[in-house]
């Protein structure tokens, strides 16, 4: 498949403006303010398949933001490969710390990228992957190389908890039917080194509510008599972990998966730099659950991190004030076999049950989902390893990701297939910070190596 | 002095519009938006008091707010009264819990106030406290009734520490001598159990930032790998007390005077009801330092607040970050023999040794001040407890309370005179809190009540 890459080659000023393009519409969705750029851009990816030759597209509404669904269908008796992505983005804050405005893309050269990175808000996660798969069907319709059939399912809720794409895809397993699902939402080790994600953790989002006096308190008059909110809050959030960082809600470790020592071995030998890492993130020390390495910390075990925190006076100056009240939003990332909803029962069981009689506590549950694991003797594993042999001339390496696509877990369930994750992002992106990035060597990479994983897949199937 | 009882009768309803005009002024010392009101706040100080009957008013440049003073000088042979007061306010915020404007003064009877009380920022917390001062001087000049001279000084930073007029009264000591000084920013215990302050809190405030790694991270890719700053903010905030809510940090305690149990036992004696307390605040449980009562934990007893946490993302719904910095403002209330200066050195040292190698800690002391002990035996006190037995028919008892007002220590130091704290505010008055207010009857009932002090003070004298 030779011409794949002169195809690139030949478009790849036009792949890199509709790319732009497509960045530009601050589709937040965890933002209400913003809710007619999400809906435009549901319009412009619908607007992208059918340029790319599906031959049936929709804007499918739900009880949120609408799903784009396309498909091309060209024999029943063929494979179908089904592929999800998300057209919305994370917020943009916090704004002062972008070096060029979140939805103005700008490309710069970087050491990682010497051939140029798209700074902007979603480059990598997930308009950039996303739209590497429109470009490939593309090459794949217009050049006569489509294998076999494909379906679009691309959400417009994906970093607010997917729940409208959950109560989709209940509603549509014939629609969806497939034989595979293909998903670039992830990363890769390297440029020099790929990697197939095999497992993604899953995740319990809450938010607590502490709840001291009826109302803001002179801390003079008041302060040692009365229950302070915050200090209660701080006691109650460090009591979470004991002094080696392991979770102590009760029950939180029962379904956890222990690797064996041959597969942790096996991990070990991804390469990884401990001085290179804190040097990025400018640390002195990596901090985490003892008796794991950095990247069984971020991978192979369950977490629990504060993402927001607030109460009392936080304004300039000082307040000699008890506040009323203090919140903190915490999530827990999850591994296989741990259930979202019953971590989220034993999180809320637990943190009320610390709570001292002077205070009263409010948990709300966000959203959550399942971890997920794909098994690397699986047809599709394989298409996509010998896809990524081909284009970076390596083999992949599989590894397990720290984040979460909850959705994952839920398709299988639901269409009873596999998820295959092709990420070409890299770690040091920036996703969900300031200053998102993504290569622009990424990008061709991906719409190259993308039609090569139909093609194995549908030689390996017949 | 029956006169002043009828002077104030026919007088009130001027006295309450004038204190309402005084209260319209947004004179809030912390936030720099305000500067303008604060000054002409101190203008409308300085016009009231030469209307008052002042010969000399001033406004006096500090390297901050301005000093307002004035004094009447009938006969240097006879003794000198100092009258402390504040023309700054506290922040209004939370704004939203506000039942009116807090800066539209309206009258409001309650059950404490059958006669009325006027809600506004200041009304107690100082503007209508120092404004007694201010109509009994004019009815003493009126009526021919001042016995001594008498000196005002009106501040514009003691919601932010005083540190201008620190400056003032160093650099003005013969100015500012007196016999005796006088000051209303403290409370009594009810309308009908009057109470004179005879201790108060030092005060140290502090501000902490913990940072963490170099930008905001993706809780999923990070998560458990990388310290979370929260996390630890939290975990080294809680272990500042243990679990009997004992300050950790050592050295603390160690100038910190212990009472005799004659001492409690007296204090003990004060009116006080643990239910209707609890039922106030609706808290189901009181809350402090393990063999303290309610009393002794907001007065004698040292104790370490935070009074405003932040960081991470604290907007509508979830983002999924770990943020690359928490803040907190602390503050601790000390008692009489703690130096606050100390004090803060021993948090400072304290807080960053307890700080993991993974992240990185600044602490900024924001202000401070020592705490105060009026001896009960002092012709100031037996003056003032005089005066509260003539227009309230019963003996004030004496008591410390929580607050702090910092000045009043260097006063000691500098001026070599003590200070009495006649007080006519409730506990209930939400001072520093929203729909803060003062009873006419508490407001009136000092204007009533000062003449008298300054009658007994120089008769005690003579």
């Amino acid at each position: 498949m030779e011409n794949i890459k002169s195809y690139v080659n030949q478009h790849k000023e036009r792949f890199i403006n509709e790319l732009i393009e497509l960045l530009k519409m601050p589709s937040i969705s965890a933002d209400s303010a913003y809710s007619q750029d999400v809906l435009n851009t549901a319009d412009a990816v619908k607007e992208a398949l059918e340029k790319a030759g599906c031959n049936k597209v929709e804007i499918c509404d739900t009880p949120g933001y609408p799903i784009v669904y396309g498909e091309k269908i060209i024999d029943s008796t063929l494979p179908t490969v089904l592929v999800y992505g998300h057209y919305d983005v994370q917020p943009a804050d916090p704004i002062e710390l972008w070096e060029s405005p979140p939805f103005d893309p700008v490309i710069k050269k970087t050491e990682l990228h010497p051939d140029g990175a798209i700074y902007a808000r979603g480059s990598c996660d997930d308009k950039g992957q996303m739209y590497m798969h429109v470009k490939a069907l593309e090459y794949m319709t217009q050049t006569g190389n489509l294998p076999c059939n494909v379906k679009f399912m691309i959400e417009g809720e994906e970093e607010i908890g997917s729940s409208s794409l959950a109560w989709f895809v209940k509603r549509n397993q014939e629609k969806l039917a497939n034989d595979v699902i293909l998903i670039s939402d992830t990363g890769m080790i390297s440029n020099t080194q790929p990697s197939i994600t095999t497992g993604l953790r899953g995740l319990s989002y809450v938010e607590v509510e502490v709840t001291g006096p009826n109302r803001d308190l002179h801390s003079g008059l008041y302060g040692g008599a009365v229950a302070n909110p915050i200090n209660i809050l701080t006691k109650m959030i460090a009591s979470l972990h004991d002094e080696n960082n392991h979770i102590t809600i009760p029950g939180f470790y029962d379904k956890v998966e222990d690797l064996t020592a041959e597969e942790r071995a096996e991990m070990a030998k991804a390469p990884f730099s401990l001085e290179a890492y804190k040097k990025a993130l400018n640390i002195n020390q990596v901090y985490g659950e003892t008796g794991y390495t950095t990247n069984e910390r971020n991978s192979i075990r369950p977490t629990l991190d504060v993402n927001g925190i607030w109460g009392g006076y936080t304004g300039e100056g000082a307040k000699t004030v008890i506040a009323s009240k203090a919140y903190a939003k915490i999530s827990m990332r999850l591994v296989p076999n741990q259930d979202w909803n019953e971590i989220t029962e034993l999180f809320t069981k637990h943190f009320l049950s610390i709570a001292p009689p002077s205070v009263k506590v409010k948990v709300t549950p966000h959203h959550g989902g399942q971890g997920y694991v794909t098994p690397i003797d699986n047809v599709g594993y394989k298409a996509a390893s010998k896809a990524y042999e081909d284009t970076f001339g390596v083999t992949p390496i599989p590894q397990r990701s720290g984040g979460s696509i909850p959705i994952v877990a839920l398709f299988e369930k639901e269409l009873k297939s596999k998820t295959i994750l092709m990420g070409f992002g890299l770690d040091s992106d920036a996703i969900h910070s300031p200053n998102e990035h993504f290569g622009l060597f990424n990008y061709l990479k991906g719409i190259e190596t993308i039609p090569l994983f139909y093609k194995y897949f549908v030689e390996m199937n017949s």
